[in-house]
């Protein structure tokens, strides 16, 4: 359930790339929706697919700027995005499988991948585009030569104590004041210490859902507040007058999305190009990328790179169906070889749908522990694909009927 | 042939509105795109087709904010937008079409029913939502309020001398220097006086070609350049320096859209909050507005407002497959209702693809007459429908066999 969206029902593009080598290694890429917008992006990775079909991945990754930009710059589809929206969801969706496809052939995690990768190799991932005001190629690589310092220590770090996460489970708008409680309660008791409310339907009732959540987590533990672009930017003014008693860390997403100057604190956004402005404006504090609506590990890493210059601490965005599952890569990768620094930097969690990887996020203390299979842990069960694929799948022959009547 | 696609079709998502009353009246409504897109967008028409379904248009219309904000807020595809890409293409189509269907009801062309709509149920069909720190609905109704003074002479003289325009049918990238001389004489004999040509592929062939098209129209005449988003911003700066000297009125799209802080002059937007920004920052001393591309009458409405309010001069965007027969209702209506103003003011117009449509612009002396037929001018010829509907029309039957090939 998503406190903005009154009937959400997340539904995902799932995206396999088969090839012919021996080794039998699929690429799975995905990226969801709240439900039925999914056959629009389906329609539109199917678009895409030309670019993808009996080519070489070698050819691909080796020219890795190139392929980004032949696909975000599809002379025929340019002028339903650029970069937003359905066409940069379906992008998103097949470069997230090359990934997996990538990194399962090297052997790796992507993570580890991006870790042990040649700064140099690093950049040519690269589109740089619209974006050589605020970060040049050199500017890329002066930074990542930067983040070899240390690397080691920090790579064995993460391996033993993971990459610190908040929750988001306990506090949905949705929820009853008894179910928020218990959820709380039991969240405190595996060791959670930060917490994200929904706010934005109604003042009082934020209010008190706030009061309950910070006299049970008490004064010290951190909570951040999620607007879900609710709000004009004179009542977030407004609204976050009143609700700055319960001392959130951060408010997420109080207006538009694509509202730059109105914006505040923490946003995540759906190209390069609104993150760079961001950066420039100084309106952010907080700055989260997001793995299935961002143009995959590619565009991510033009954030992390950005985020680092201007000395922002980057806090994913999770949840959705793989968020989770696929953001831990980056940001585990972000804190060894490109912020090193863990202050004031959290990476959401959202303990939902992931009976359905086959390599799931693993959590201890509060903690993302680092991946070790190889690829981007996009790869979803068979047993769950088949009963979910749309709309032939079991749970979709049971749901349609009853919808029609 | 646009310059920045390098295998620009277009094609164009058409949507058609009937109805079980007796007067037999359709609303059509059209988006387009350079060709492929269209299928994807096609799709996001029927994800939103249930909401027109079975609604009576009197509720619709009565209602039309909330309608809107029905469309734009769907909450299963708020998640792949909002207002933006695929599916905000889609929301204007099937707004589009509304608004045809009616102004046919009414008897009048669009333009008409706007000028004499009272001022409150103009309002009401605004969604305000993310711009009210700068355009509040009581700031709306005092510009609309004001607007009435002078209303009957500026109709008259719309009627009788009809809105200022510009050709960019001259000077695409493709073209031989021949060819832009024989059309730019041809122009010129046709009582053309602005001139817009597309630059950012080469720099010296650009020189080249503005020298040429200058030194046919000579100092006096308006030349614009147009660059689809093919610039870094400084990339922009570099190459405008160097164009400066052909005295562009304009440069047009400079860098990528989403770039609200590296804008510069004019720019066409996805929707009214990246325009509000743009007058916000003031990055902007014209701004174009779009009727295929923002969401419908309702939301260019606001655009107009606001444009008003920072006194901006609107300049419409054209061409596509039916942006010309769409926007002329709306930059008819800003000048005899909002702006009251020709200062700076001119609309664009591309000779192309008119004859497809049942009722086609008419230029007299390089200006746009007000339409008089009922409707948003939308309407296509059945014969145009049926030969160029995707896949089963003649001329498709005949491209993709040979496609196949």
């Amino acid at each position: 359930m998503v406190s903005a969206h009154t009937d959400p029902d997340y539904s995902a593009a799932y995206v396999v790339i088969e090839t012919d080598a021996e080794d039998g290694i699929k690429g799975c890429g995905i990226t969801f929706t709240l439900g039925k917008g999914t056959e629009v992006v389906v329609c539109a990775v199917n678009a895409l697919a030309h670019h993808v079909l009996n080519k070489d991945l070698k050819d691909i990754v080796g020219d890795f700027r190139g392929f980004y930009r032949q696909l975000t710059s599809d002379g025929q589809l340019r002028w339903i995005g650029p970069e937003k929206g359905v066409v940069h969801l379906a992008t998103a969706a097949v470069l997230n499988a090359v990934w997996d496809l990538w990194a399962k052939q090297e052997g790796k995690p992507v993570w580890k991948l991006l870790v042990d990768m040649d700064p140099r190799t690093l950049v040519s991932c690269i589109d740089f585009r619209y974006i050589t005001d605020v970060l040049t190629e050199e500017d890329a690589l002066e930074i990542l030569q930067k983040g070899q310092v240390g690397k080691k220590e920090r790579e064995k770090q993460m391996l033993a104590q993971g990459y610190p996460a908040y929750t988001t489970s306990c506090a949905w708008l949705g929820y009853s004041d008894d179910t928020l409680k218990q959820l709380c309660a039991q969240a405190l008791k595996d060791g959670w210490t930060r917490f994200k409310v929904k706010v934005g339907a109604d003042l009082q009732d934020d209010m008190r859902r706030c009061q309950i959540i910070r006299d049970m987590i008490g004064p010290e533990k951190t909570l951040m507040m999620d607007a879900n672009q609710r709000w004009d930017v004179p009542e977030a003014v407004e609204w976050m007058s009143k609700l700055a008693k319960f001392k959130p860390l951060w408010i997420e997403e109080p207006t538009s999305p694509d509202d730059i100057l109105g914006h505040a604190t923490i946003s995540r956004c759906h190209n390069r190009v609104i993150f760079k402005q961001l950066l420039q404006a100084k309106a952010l504090q907080f700055l989260q990328i997001d793995s299935c609506r961002l143009g995959s590990v590619n565009e991510n890493l033009s954030v992390l790179l950005m985020a680092k210059k201007f000395e922002i601490p980057v806090c994913p965005h999770a949840g959705g169906v793989g968020l989770c599952e696929l953001v831990q890569h980056l940001i585990i990768f972000d804190y060894i070889s490109v912020s090193a620094s863990l202050e004031n930097r959290v990476c959401e969690y959202v303990d939902h749908l992931h009976e359905h990887f086959k390599y799931p996020v693993m959590i201890q203390q509060a903690s993302y522990m680092p991946p070790k299979d190889p690829g981007y842990s996009t790869e979803m069960k068979e047993e769950s694909v088949k009963k979910h694929q749309y709309p032939d799948g079991e749970v979709w022959k049971k749901l349609l009927p009853a919808q029609e009547n």
